[in-house]
């Protein structure tokens, strides 16, 4: 098989001039890097990339762990995929559905070095589990988490949730619906912003079931159903998700009421969907969030001082409330 | 470093079952699985993957290339890593703005075996270079493409646009704008469909421009915004995308107008969007699709028989027709 050695000689070039365009260094005229692979084609010339990761230990792949397909983890995924592609690495993607099994199959990988780091968005193990992986590589999570070895960028949900609930406290509303989704720390927290502005306010008791678990359009939907059977019914419901808003707001208006006059609606995330129906939302920089995982990733590969941006949560007025 | 005989040992299973283990074999118990892992666990053994990737040269990844975050092509990546998941591969996503030398990073990486095969879902670098690499691995495609060694899932465009444009004529319209998407093999079968239906129907020219490169939300609010500034309305518009359709649909009721009474508007896919807002669209089996290009892939490295789903576009008949 041809080796490097043989492209140099025929390239006219040194042999780390070779190695440079093999490995997509950008500091080689372009003349140059296509004579190389010129030369390379013809003599079918394959750079062994496993023999290669085996001799620097680094793949240039990072694990993104839990993904689902909902449009705030998408455009989390985005963002991380653009930035991480801009510094030359690839993202591999894990669905695990909550499965440890296929968890387990992705913190394999980074202790089998097929991916050097892992962007973790949602998981079922234990965190100790997840901890004793970090000797292989740095993980990173978006979930809240106070760890020695698995930094965080979680934001406050209690925050971002109160804010909400103060603006429809300004508008006038005093019987909040809540809908919240899956059953964690950020759901906690939320619940917990709940209970305080209750407290806070001296707002007395509802009766209205909470509803969890509740993240997509046909979710909404269900609750704009439930919310018109209701003879007390609710004047806000504050969602969990846009595309539970979403799904409520359009619900509700085929039935024939009308939003905000009936009923005043409140997103989370200002994804597409609250653009598009202009629902009053919270904002959620998940952009910011995915670029200071990635450059807290690339401070721990490259023992290095990270530069992070501050995250905030903030209120987009539009005409669901 | 331990070796998997000494694993073997410790467990008391044989050696063929720890390799079992560590390559995620299904038929191993729950029990032997636990023991042979809680083992591996105490000693500390990385199966080095890079070393066993380079022996039986498979590596469980299947790469992506030409990766955007619309919806239409995230439900055919998230359809597409169910079905890879199921299977035990993990997918490796390139994102590649039509940009060649991206795409040459997922093409050199099968040919360095860092991915056992790709889909490519938009390309920018000419078929035969894309075909030289062939022989490294199997290449599918969702573009169409007419290729001896490059299967494609593609359908016809054509057919699809022309059910959605002879539905809008028994509706009674007759003055139809058309905004396409880039400029690909597909929006060429969209124009062509176009161009044949005016002349079947024998309809006159309506004089209005041709709108293209439009797929967003946003690009959808600035026809809107081009709508309600002619005297002379197009009384239909067929979209390229949902998300183009949703941007007019929302902008043109923004201004107090009324869909249908004032314009008809039809969308393509049936996405998430055009369920929220009731769109008369095209309904695009993208996860069937997507099945069918993994279903090849798989006959390919197996040399097996694949078995394929017939693809079909449908009308979706809503409320802004």
């Amino acid at each position: 098989m041809a080796n490097i050695q043989e492209i140099a000689r025929l390239a006219g070039v040194s042999t780390a001039t070779v190695s440079r365009v093999i490995n997509r260094h950008p500091y080689v005229s372009d003349l140059t890097r296509e004579k190389v692979l010129n030369i390379i084609e013809q003599l079918d010339y394959v750079p062994n990339s496993n023999a290669k990761s085996l001799k620097n230990g680094a793949t240039k792949v990072i694990g993104v762990m839990g993904v689902t397909y909902n449009p705030l983890l998408m455009s989390l995924v985005r963002s991380f995929h653009m930035i991480s592609q801009k510094y030359g690495f690839n993202i591999m993607l894990f669905m695990t559905d909550g499965d440890r099994d296929k968890e387990l199959v992705a913190l394999e990988m980074l202790r089998s070095k097929q991916v050097d780091a892992l962007l973790c968005l949602v998981r079922t193990i234990e965190w100790d589990i997840i901890e004793s992986y970090t000797k292989y590589g740095p993980i990173v999570t978006w979930q809240r988490l106070t760890s020695d070895t698995i930094p965080s960028v979680f934001m406050d949900q209690y925050q971002g949730y109160t804010l909400g609930l103060e603006y429809l406290y300004a508008r006038g509303y005093r019987k909040i619906l809540n809908v919240y989704s899956s059953k964690g720390q950020n759901t906690l927290e939320r619940i917990r912003a709940y209970e305080d502005f209750v407290q806070k306010h001296g707002l007395k008791n509802t009766g209205f079931p909470q509803f969890h678990n509740k993240v997509t359009i046909h979710d909404g939907e269900e609750i704009a159903r439930w919310w018109i059977e209701q003879t007390d019914k609710p004047d806000a419901i504050s969602c969990s998700t846009d595309e539970v808003a979403a799904g409520i707001l359009t619900e509700i208006q085929r039935s024939g009421f009308s939003v905000p006059d009936d009923v005043g609606i409140m997103g989370f995330d200002n994804t597409d969907s609250a653009h598009l129906l202009d629902l009053t939302t919270i904002h959620y920089p998940v952009d910011k969030q995915a670029e200071n995982a990635f450059n807290i990733i690339m401070s721990m590969l490259e023992n290095s001082a990270s530069n992070l941006h501050p995250l905030q949560f903030r209120l987009i007025e539009r005409k669901s409330t």
